[in-house]
């Protein structure tokens, strides 16, 4: 196992990387100020590892409470995230009572809001259990629900005691959700790493081989840049908004096609390929660069191509998005692999990009 | 005009105290990111003064847009939240819009509520037009709404950037309200001034006739204590607890009746009595201080009688309060007059005084 440190102004939490981790219970009962909890989870994730973790609570004196919600980003909602209320109340929990996390990355953002708010804030634990919330979601303190008009539109920043990522969790992720969590491990190279870039060049088939020691290399690396980045600007106001690369052109992707048809991974890949285009069509960066970034996520088995949503309603849906500002869109793009920047483009070419008239960077399939 | 300072680890705000402030758009213009601003007020207050506060706004350069909720303690729920979501998405708002709370606990709670969690955080300014809001809801930053099971159940601590409260809009204010907000104002002197304690003795009569410069003075003074208080203790983990004199057996009352059938003050004053009884009964105060509090509530034009719930359902409801700790509830009790505590009360006393055994308190009315 390895830990690192999130270090913020106000806190620090641990986040817990290797594999067998699920078993030690003790990792979360000493970050616990009340030896009882409401483990939270979904009708997929429960019938795998819920007992287990109960069992490995209670051997540390830690009597738990179970919500089941059901499965997808669908029910990212104010009534599903009503059941952990519900729950809670129920059962008379206090403001002592902590919440844990056990499953991906919708089940992580919903029970850190419900953390958050509920009587005005309790602790909680995450214990994500998909690649995409181990090196992304369930780090760094940003939690929503889905309002029908936008995705993540209603939320909080508020942090965890304790991160655990166990690697044995992922053998049962299916394949196309395991390449979802690639596209955010890509991400943090393009973004910020060009040496991790060329690992994952190097090593893709082996994480898609679900090998647990390149997934917890992987892992460790992308939490510790999120560590990094998020240590330096919690409440995204300014490099944080780098973790964004791919996802205003991803969440209009994932808005315009109805939450839940493309995986949020896959439309952040696509995003990604978008940004990139733009960065080109910029004279930013090369083609060769562009068709590099487009094998990488081709062999994560990713989408490449973004579906075609008319440049009108490309255009609404992004102005939409969270990282807006008086009515034009910020764009994360790339100077180089390794080293993105917040950006204008202009629209003209955004929107050529968008109808595909810029687009010479597609391999040849 | 007076301005009052609240200085927080993270932050820090004025709290403008006077006349004619509603007038003076330039005190909200001013701690504004950006010049639009969306008001949410209610269908009373509305009417009102929404449009002079539009075009003070306006003469400052600031666009607004308004969202008006139905009025009511009952509304305080997620599907009116909502509309506030709705029409900020609808409108297109960034995370640099500002919301404004324009009306009294009510609405200030849920626009608190809805700035800390649209877009996990936009900026907020309290116009509280309520006694109640003036002296203590609008201060702080305690946002929530309330749950089915419970009040201010689900919500967030989250700090406005300013509060105008002006003194001119509590002329439209009904008697029955003005007398709900000066319980909060007796919970000041109670819990911890006994010189305001006999200001108050010796102005109530003004204050009931709505002398400007009398609630002034007291909303000064209140707000000073808060702003003290919450100075040192934002997260209420502390000295803060003393602010909730009479409030868990308030919400008790609140709750058992159904919200909205006492209001909100009149619930903690009669809840501050039997606060003053259990201490009486605990040999803390005397039977004079006990007599001194009803006389001055009475005075106030508060009921000062709980009704009866039954001891049971008392103690339900009361170990749903926040305050509840490993199952026992924690009492906000009184030493003396201007002088509470935090403590444990045994059972049977809380019980007996729940039953009317031990009221010996009661004015020959
Ligand atoms: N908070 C953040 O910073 C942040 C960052 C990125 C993404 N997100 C959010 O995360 C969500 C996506 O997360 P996700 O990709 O984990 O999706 P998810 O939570 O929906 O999980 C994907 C699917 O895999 C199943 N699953 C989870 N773990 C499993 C396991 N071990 N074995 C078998 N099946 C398993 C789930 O039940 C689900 O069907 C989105 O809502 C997105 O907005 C948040
Ligand atoms: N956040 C906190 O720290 C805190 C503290 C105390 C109370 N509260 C909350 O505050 C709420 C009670 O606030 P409240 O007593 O202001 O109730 P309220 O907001 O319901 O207002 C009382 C009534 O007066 C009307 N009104 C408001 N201003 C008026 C004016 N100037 N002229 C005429 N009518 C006017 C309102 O429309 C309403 O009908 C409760 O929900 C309580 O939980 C919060
Ligand atoms: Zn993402
Ligand atoms: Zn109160």
């Amino acid at each position: 196992m390895r830990t690192l440190d999130l270090v913020l102004p106000d806190t620090r939490y641990p986040i817990h990387i290797g594999q067998g981790l699920l078993d030690q219970g003790g990792l979360i009962a000493r970050v616990l100020p009340q030896q009882k909890a409401m483990i939270v989870s979904n009708e997929t994730v429960a019938p795998l590892y819920l007992e287990r973790l109960r069992a490995a609570l209670a051997r540390e004196g830690v009597e738990t409470l179970t919500v089941v919600l059901p499965d997808g980003e669908d029910y990212k909602d104010w009534a599903t995230l009503n059941r952990i209320f519900d729950a809670l109340l129920k059962a008379g929990c206090e403001r002592k009572t902590a919440l844990i996390a056990l499953g991906g990355g919708v089940v992580g953002d919903m029970t850190g809001f419900a953390a958050a708010c509920y009587q005005r804030g309790v602790p909680f634990v995450q214990v994500p259990t998909t690649l995409l919330a181990q090196v992304d979601s369930s780090v760094g303190g940003k939690t929503a629900i889905n309002h029908p008009q936008g995705k993540n539109m209603i939320g909080a920043f508020y942090q965890p005691r304790a991160v655990i990522a166990d690697m044995d969790l992922l053998d049962t992720l299916p394949d196309r959700e395991l390449s979802a969590g690639l596209a955010e491990v890509v991400k943090y190279g393009l973004l910020g790493d060009a040496a991790f870039f060329g690992w994952l060049e190097d090593n893709m088939a082996l994480l898609r081989a679900r090998d647990k020691q390149a997934l917890a290399y992987a892992v460790e690396h992308c939490c510790r840049m999120k560590a990094d980045i998020v240590g330096q600007d919690e409440k995204e106001q300014g490099v944080r908004a780098l973790l964004n690369l791919g996802h205003t052109f991803g969440h209009a992707i994932e808005a315009g096609l109805g939450f839940g048809v493309w995986l949020h991974g896959e439309a952040v890949a696509a995003g990604m390929l978008l940004a990139a285009d733009t960065s080109r069509a910029l004279g930013w960066i090369s083609n060769d660069d562009v068709v590099r970034t487009e094998t990488l996520l081709a062999a994560a088995g990713l989408p490449t191509r973004a579906p075609d949503l008319g440049a009108e309603r490309w255009m609404s849906l992004m102005s939409h998005d969270k990282k807006a500002e008086n009515g034009s869109v910020r764009y994360v793009l790339l100077k180089e692999i390794g080293y993105a920047v917040v950006a204008n483009a202009p629209t003209d070419i955004v929107n050529s990009i968008l109808c595909g008239k810029f687009i010479q960077h597609s391999l040849k399939v």
